[in-house]
C-alpha cells in the first residue's frame, strides 16, 4: 500500500454514478490535488539516540530497526480521513522516530524492557488500519517514539482440529489467515472492510467484528487465548472456552489497544471452509420496517451468516456497489441476507430465515444485489480516495444500542452532523447502515460524504463532536467496532465514568509503569 | 432451608437403591448421627462495636441489622461438603457478627463507606449458595465481620419486551425470576443445581452456568448491563450488548465475587418461554463415544437446549434418578438431549440432532430417562444431606478444557482422587458428567462419594488438592462454574500467574482500599 492510498495499488475504483451525482449535489466541485508522495513528505528528524538504536539492533537485529524516511511515512498515524488528509498533503509531523520489527514473543518483550528503561513511547501495530487515532499517542513526555511492526510474527503456530482452534501470531494478516486455514478446510469467519490490510493482533486489540459476524461471531467471541508481553513480563490467558475462574481477563486485554501490553499470540476458533455461500437482496419500504425484519431474525432465527440493512440514502447511493446495480433498483431499503455452509444447512437455514424476512414485509431480490454486495465488500476504502481525490470529503462513524433505541440513536445522530456540517457550509448527505446484529441489540454504521471547505479536518472534528455527543445522550456506546483510540477517548471516559478509567488506569500502572504503551491513546 | 440442610424443610429425598448398594460397597456404615441445632450451635460473641451498629442501623433501619444467633448461624459459611459437616458438628466459628439487610444500592453504598471508615469486613450474600468457600473471607485482619444480605432487594426494575432484556436487583431469586418474568411470557433459561436457592447478583459475581446453557448460554452471556456498588462510588456497565469501547468491564466484574464491589443490578437477555419441552434419553457404549456425539451437536449443531452426557459409573448410580428408572437401563452411558421453544421449532430440531446422535452411535431411550432427568434435576442437594446423614462422604468439583484435552483430564482427575482418597483408607467412586458443552470444549463435573473417616473435612482436603493439581498438570480451568472462593484461590493464581494476580490486586485496591470486601476471597 501507499501511505495515503488505500490496498493494492494497482487496483483503481469508480465511483458510482449516483455517488458523483451526489458530489455535484453537495457542491464538491474542487479541482483534482495531487497528494504529495511519501518520500517528499515532511517529517520530524529521529529522536532516537545511538545507545537506544543500538540496545534495539541488538534485540531484534540491525535490519529490523528502520528509520528511513519511506518506513517512517509508512507507520504514520492510520487510516481516518483525517489521517489520509495529512498525509495527503505531505504532513508527516507523527512519524515514529524508528520502526522495530521482533520476530519473536521474547523479542517484543526485550524490545519493551529496552523502551521502559530509556523512556521511549511505543506504538503496537499490527495491520496499521485504525481509523480513530490508535496509532498516534501522545508522547510528548518521552524522549523518542517508536512504532513495533508485528509482521515478521505471521505464522500459524498450531492448529486443533479436534477443539477446532487455531494459535496465530499476532501480525498474521486477515489474508494470510484464511490461506493457511482454508489449507487445513476452514476458515476463521472474520471479514472486516478492512480485511486486505488487518492482523490478527489488532482485531483483538480493538475487538472488531467482521461482515459475517451475525454467523461466525465477533472477533472477540472468537478468541479463546491470548498471550500478552507486558514491560512487567508476561500473561498467558485461556485454560477453557469459558470458565469460572475469576473475571474474564482475555476480555480485559481484548480492547485494550496496546496500552496494556503488545498482544504476540492469539488462539481463535475456526470453522469448516463454507461450501457454500449465497447472498441474498431484499427490499424494504423503510428502514423501520426492515429493521424490524433483522430484529425479529436475530432474536428468533434462524440467523442468516451476513445481516444488514441500508437506509433509504445509503440504498440510493450505494457506495459500495460501484456497478450501480442495486441503487438503481426499486427505492426503499437494501437488506442483505447471506448464507454460509454446507448445501444442505444453506438451503435450509435460507428457506425459513427467506420465510421471516417475507413475512415482515420484505421483497425478494434475488442474489443480484447480495453478489454485488459481495463482489464490492471490500471497496469502500478504495472509494474513500477516489472521492479525496476529487477533494470531496467523506467519513464513516459508528455505534451500538438495544433494539428499543435504535431508531432515537440513528434520528440523534443523523440530525446532529447534517445540522453542524450544513451550519459550517457543507451540508452533507449521511447514509447509515445496520451492520451488525444482536439478540437485544445493533450496530449503526454512518458514512457522512460532504464538500470539502478550507480546513476539512477542523469541520470533521466540529461534526464528530456533535455526534459523539448525540451517542452519549442517547445512551449508546461511542464505538461498536472501530475502537477508541485517541478520537474516543473523552467520551469513552464520559461511556464507562471517571470511577471504571481509574481502574484501567490501575490496570496500567500495574503492567507498564513507564507508561510507554501507546500513551493517550484509550485512557488519558 | 435450615443452615445445614438444603432446599425445602418438608422435602426429604431417599437415596437411589444403586447409591444405597454403593455406600455398603464402600465402608460407609456408620450410625447416623442427628445434626446439631443451628440454635445449640457454637459461635463467638459479636464483635460489633455500638458505633459501628448504630452508623449501620441508621443506614438501613435498626429491624435490618441483625446479630441474632439464627440470623448469624444461617449466614455462616455456605454449602459445601465441608461447610455443611462443620454446621452439622455445631461449629459456627466462622459467622458475621451481624446480618446487613439493604433495600437499594444508595444504601449498600452507605454501608461500605461505614465498613471502610470503621475496619468491617464486608460478606456480599445473595442466595448463599458457594460451595468454594466464598461467604469464608479470611478477616483477622479487621475490627469485625458483616454479611451484606441483598434479600430485600428482589424487584424487577424494568422489562424491555422489544430488545428482549429485563433489569432485576442482584437479590432476586431464581425462582422469583422466573416467576416475574414468566409473567409477562418470558424466561431466563438460567437452571444451575442451586436454583432453588441462588440469586441473579450471586450468578454474576461468580459466573454460574446453568443446565440448559447449550441453549441458553451461561448467566455471563446473559448479562448485558451491571451496577455495581464499590466503597469508591458506582460503575454502571452495558452501553451496547457489545461494544469495542475498550475492555469490557462487565468481564472484569463478572468473576469478581464480591471482592471488587457489590453487584446491585443486573440486565440480562430474557426468552420467550418455551411452549414446549420435550428431554430425550440417548445411551452410547462409551463415555468417549458419547462424548463424541455431543462435540459433533455442539459444533456443527443442531445444539439442544440441554445436553449433557454421565459416565459409566454415574449412570449405573445415577444420583439424580431417585427412581432408578436410568440407572436399571441398559448400562453404557446416558445422554440426555433437551430441546425448548416453539413446537415446530422442537421439532425440527430434535429431529435433525437425532440424527446426528443416532450417526454417532447413539441408541434412543425416548423420553423416560429425560422427564427422569428433568424431575430429579434439583435433588442432588437433598440426596447429600440424605447421604450425610449415613455418615458418607459426598462432595463434587468440577472444571473445563478443549475438547482435545477432555478425556486426558478425566482421567487425570479421576485418578488423582480416587489413588488419594484410596491411599487414605476410603476407596471412593468417582462419578463423572459432561455438564456444559462449547464449540471448543465441555466442562467435566465430578461427583466424588466415599466413607466419612475421622476427620473427613481434611481428609477431603487432601483429596481436593490432588484433583486440583491434576487439573493444574492438563492445563485446564480450575473451574467452570462454582468458582474461585477461598477454596480455590491459590490454585487460581497458578492458573493466571503472579501479574494477572498482581492486576487484580490493583483494580481491588483503586475500588476497596480498605480491602474490606470479602478479604482473601478469589486473591489472597
Amino acid at each position: 500500500m501507499r501511505p495515503y492510498r488505500w490496498g493494492d495499488p494497482t487496483k483503481t475504483v469508480a465511483l458510482p454514478t449516483a455517488a458523483e451525482a451526489a458530489l455535484g449535489y453537495l457542491g464538491a466541485h474542487a479541482p483534482e490535488q495531487a497528494p504529495v508522495e511519501p518520500d517528499a513528505a515532511t517529517l520530524p528528524d529521529t529522536c532516537l539516540t545511538t545507545l537506544v538504536r543500538e540496545a534495539l539492533e541488538t534485540a531484534v537485529g540491525a535490519s529490523n530497526v528502520m528509520s528511513d524516511q519511506l518506513a517512517r511515512v509508512a507507520h504514520t498515524r492510520g487510516w481516518s480521513t483525517s489521517d489520509l488528509l495529512k498525509l495527503r498533503s505531505g504532513d508527516a509531523s507523527d512519524a515514529p522516530d524508528a520502526v522495530v520489527l521482533p520476530r519473536s514473543h521474547e523479542e517484543v518483550l526485550r524490545v519493551l524492557e529496552i523502551c521502559t528503561e530509556h523512556r521511549v513511547a511505543v506504538v503496537p501495530f499490527s495491520g496499521g488500519t485504525s481509523v480513530v487515532g490508535g496509532l498516534a499517542p501522545v508522547h510528548d513526555a518521552f524522549d523518542a517514539v517508536i512504532t513495533l511492526d508485528l509482521r515478521r510474527m505471521d505464522a500459524m503456530t498450531s492448529i486443533d482440529t479436534e477443539s477446532r482452534t487455531a494459535t496465530l501470531q499476532a501480525g498474521v494478516r486477515s489474508t494470510r489467515a484464511e490461506q493457511l486455514l482454508g489449507e487445513q478446510g476452514f476458515t476463521l469467519g472474520h471479514f472486516p472492510q478492512s480485511y486486505e490490510g488487518a492482523s490478527i493482533g489488532g482485531y483483538a486489540a480493538t475487538r472488531a467484528a467482521g461482515q459475517a459476524s451475525a454467523g461466525y461471531g465477533r472477533f472477540d467471541e472468537m478468541v479463546v487465548g491470548l498471550v500478552l508481553a507486558t514491560p512487567r513480563g508476561t500473561i498467558t490467558l485461556g485454560t477453557a472456552q469459558k470458565s469460572a475462574a475469576g473475571p474474564d481477563l482475555r476480555e480485559l486485554v481484548m480492547g485494550s489497544e496496546g496500552t496494556l501490553g503488545v498482544i504476540t499470540e492469539v488462539t481463535v476458533r475456526v470453522h469448516p471452509a463454507p461450501e457454500e455461500r449465497i447472498y441474498d437482496g431484499w427490499r424494504f419500504d423503510s428502514f423501520e420496517q426492515g429493521a424490524a425484519a433483522l430484529r425479529a431474525l436475530v432474536k428468533d432465527g434462524p440467523v442468516p451468516t451476513v445481516l444488514r440493512l441500508s437506509d433509504e440514502t445509503e440504498t440510493a447511493v450505494n457506495l459500495s456497489d460501484p456497478s450501480g446495480s442495486s441503487g438503481s433498483g426499486p427505492g426503499g431499503c437494501l437488506a442483505i441476507a447471506g448464507y454460509e455452509g454446507t448445501p444442505d444447512e444453506v438451503a435450509s437455514r435460507r428457506a425459513a430465515a427467506s420465510d421471516v424476512l417475507a413475512a415482515a414485509g420484505g421483497e425478494a431480490l434475488g442474489t443480484g444485489p447480495g453478489e454485488a454486495w459481495r463482489v464490492g465488500r471490500y471497496l469502500a476504502p478504495y472509494l474513500r480516495d477516489s472521492l479525496l481525490d476529487k477533494s470531496a470529503f467523506v467519513e464513516t462513524l459508528e455505534t451500538a444500542t438495544f433494539w428499543s433505541n435504535l431508531a432515537h440513536l440513528r434520528a440523534a445522530v443523523t440530525t446532529a452532523l447534517t445540522a453542524t456540517l450544513a451550519e459550517m457550509g457543507t451540508p452533507p448527505v449521511v447514509l447509515c447502515h445496520i451492520s451488525h446484529v444482536y439478540e437485544a441489540g445493533a450496530s449503526l454504521y454512518f458514512t457522512i460524504l460532504c464538500a470539502q471547505d478550507d480546513d476539512p479536518i477542523a469541520h470533521w472534528h466540529t461534526a464528530k463532536l456533535a455526534a459523539n455527543a448525540a451517542i452519549r445522550a442517547t445512551g449508546a456506546t461511542i464505538t461498536h467496532h472501530h475502537g477508541v483510540g485517541t478520537d474516543h477517548r473523552d467520551t469513552y471516559a464520559q461511556e464507562i465514568g471517571p470511577l471504571a478509567v481509574e481502574v484501567l488506569r490501575a490496570v496500567k500502572n500495574t503492567l507498564d509503569p513507564a507508561g510507554i504503551l501507546n500513551p493517550g491513546v484509550l485512557i488519558g
